[in-house]
């Protein structure tokens, strides 16, 4: 069964990727699981996996409360990924 | 007729009037009109309105373009309002 498209632009794709990387190398070095770091959020484990992945393209009120559980600053992880 | 709640905690609601007023500043700065920045973002011209007044979170997505069209970065748009 192929997989539904995705409705986002590819330079979306690119973004939500590489956010995603940024936040999985903000995690393993403030030395979380994916899992605490989902529990800590309020925000579900698997939805946590999909943002690292790149699959979600997500607000920037997450990526906010996503880095105040960090110690990392949004805009530092932006600036990180060229933005 | 009561309106709609507002889903959000207060601290995203902060975060997306905050964010708002300096899209909004960036905005002017460059000289565009509400239309002309929804129009070149592809985005329609109430949404960009609501956004600005910050009734609603918008994604880094939408952040990092809205940018492109101002000549704005988004690491120093978020740095500006605390983030």
């Amino acid at each position: 069964m192929a997989s539904k498209k995705d409705p986002r632009t590819p330079a979306q794709i690119k973004l939500a990727k590489q956010l995603g990387a940024a936040i999985a190398e903000a995690r393993k070095k403030a030395g979380l699981s994916q899992d605490e770091l989902a529990y800590r959020c309020g925000l579900h484990r698997a939805y946590m996996g999909f943002v690292e992945q790149g699959r979600y393209s997500i607000t920037v009120a997450t990526l906010v409360q996503v880095c105040s559980e960090l110690d990392a600053k949004p805009s530092e992880i932006l600036d990180e990924i060229g933005h």
